[in-house]
């Protein structure tokens, strides 16, 4: 006789109903697109659930409230939006939802937070290292040692900080258009080695110890700028924000940086300031078209440094994101970054 | 009638012994070589002359005492060492004397003091730089769009600090071999981007704050290595030091990147072993042979990045260093950086 064979008719009903609401819980559904530490996010009263992110969701998992996000294959989220009935919310890990947007989840019914502050280190890292790359000139290295050259004028003595030049960090005036939380990720090693850093952004003041001054202030900014550093997101009101005649303003050394989003810069002009030397060089990270068509006359633009929107693409710390949501989802508190 | 001639004989042979002592002030001749704010030297008891580094020094001030040298041609220091007979103190602006010392000065009588410090801040900068090219594969992205291709596999999302990869500084062990001044302006920008620095020198224990250990334990530290920094000077005890025995101790995803002297590193053992994949790459700013041999075979070495013995050459900071070592030899005090 099992345990509850040997109980009296209604402790045995109470017991299969507390058996039903146990297996029942309400369940959390997380990507195996990216590692995640699934031990880090026991102790709530939640069931969690990998899943693929790049077939249907399993019928078995399709009554999930909970949906974490990551690189999702486009016919994935459709078919979530479209079978997930119990569904609350949704985490993505990527800084910008646009994928989730698109996918035509029920918005009224559902919250949506992003992986904003996910991918800041990354960002950051990256961003110092392609300002380095145009500092340093090693785009320009490497195609010398491809032709088994060596590239003597750009090493031996040199001269350190001559005026109209984007040589070093030290003492280079670097405005950093988007003054979020990359930047504020960025600026501090910035600072410390030598740069004086500016932000623009809507909301201005100081930020984190940066000057972060308005949009109409750049006309007087952008002429004293050594490199632009570009984190805007993509939005109607960032389309083309660098344009010709912003790009007019800028010293024939200087260099501008995108790591937001590819729309922002007019792709145009700044082919055209490349191929004329009006602007020192460009090194992009996003494109408006992505990948960048073969037929893109970037690839082979003078002091164009091309990375493959590596910037981010590793959310860091998304096991603490998570919880912290969950804890809050399952309390009825304001979820962190919701859109 | 002149001032002069209008005076008793006794007072016009003091005057004139006067203007002579005026006119024969010790000299400090600095180079043309690069920029010295002249002006910021002045207020000592000494004639400042320019000079060009690329000639013998004029007759007219072969007389002089002090000699600051940058970037001097050979032809340049050794005549000067055969004609400034009132020679007493040379400056040198290069972290390494080796031109100065190879010149035929003679030692027992002239002093001689380096540049050391003046580097520190260019060379970790590039030493930076060319960690992040590493880690982001700049020079792989170079590689494509030089093909007109978009590198989709550098690109999107990707697995952060992965075991066995060397893809961001974060949590990064990174080993800085030779942990003088250049090492102590690295590390703290390595640790900001989330870096593990531990030095190896000959002189251990915490310094700034960084933990220093002697070469006997680089057994047990390079395995755990995931880019090591060499930044050893010349001489004939670090000739070869990371040999093929210690590079077979580096995991194979581990970078080296040196910018002390290219004679520490086994070039042929370090050549084998790109070649056979044993290590993740090497960054190389110093060669044994520079500029490096048109049939050297490390121009095309796999992840193998040339850069042209760039990381210094532009001496920061000349004007304090030489201002400061001349009120001291002027005093009769002991000299910064003497050999």
């Amino acid at each position: 006789m099992s345990p509850i064979q040997r109980l009296k008719p209604i402790q045995r009903l109470k017991s299969i109903t507390s058996h039903l609401q146990q297996t029942s819980k309400m369940k959390l559904l997380y990507p195996t697109s990216l590692y995640i530490d699934a031990k880090s996010l026991e102790g709530f009263s939640v069931e969690l659930h990998p899943y693929d992110v790049t077939v249907p969701i399993p019928e078995s998992l399709i009554d999930a409230e909970f949906l974490v996000t990551w690189a999702n294959k486009a016919t994935n989220l459709r078919d979530a939006a479209s079978r997930m009935k119990n569904l609350r919310w949704i985490q993505s890990l990527a800084a910008g939802p646009n994928d989730v947007l698109g996918a035509g989840f029920d918005a009224s019914r559902i919250a949506i937070t992003t992986g904003s502050g996910l991918h800041d280190e990354t960002v950051a890292e990256h961003t110092l290292g392609l300002l380095l790359n145009a500092a340093r000139r090693f785009y320009e290295m490497r195609d010398y040692q491809n032709r088994g050259e060596w590239p003597a004028h750009l090493g031996g003595p040199q001269p350190d900080r001559a005026p109209g030049t984007f040589r070093t960090l030290k003492g280079a005036n670097i405005t950093i258009w988007g003054f979020g939380n990359i930047a504020k990720s960025l600026s501090p090693v910035l600072t410390a080695l030598g740069a004086n850093v500016t932000g623009v952004a809507r909301s201005t003041g100081v930020r984190n110890g940066f000057e972060v001054v308005a949009e109409d202030r750049l006309q007087e900014i952008l002429p004293k700028t050594d490199a632009l550093v570009m984190i805007l997101p993509g939005s109607a009101s960032t389309n083309g924000a660098l344009n010709a005649e912003r790009l007019a303003l800028l010293p024939s050394h200087a260099w501008v940086v995108n790591v937001g989003r590819g729309t922002s810069v007019d792709e145009d002009a700044l082919l055209a300031a490349l191929e004329k030397g009006s602007i020192g060089g460009a090194a992009l990270d996003v494109f408006s078209v992505e990948p960048l068509p073969k037929e893109s006359k970037l690839y082979a633009a003078p002091n164009l440094i091309l990375s493959p929107h590596a910037a981010g693409g590793r959310p860091r710390g998304a096991e603490a994101l998570i919880a912290f949501n969950l804890r809050r989802q399952l309390a009825g508190q304001e979820l962190k970054n919701i859109i």
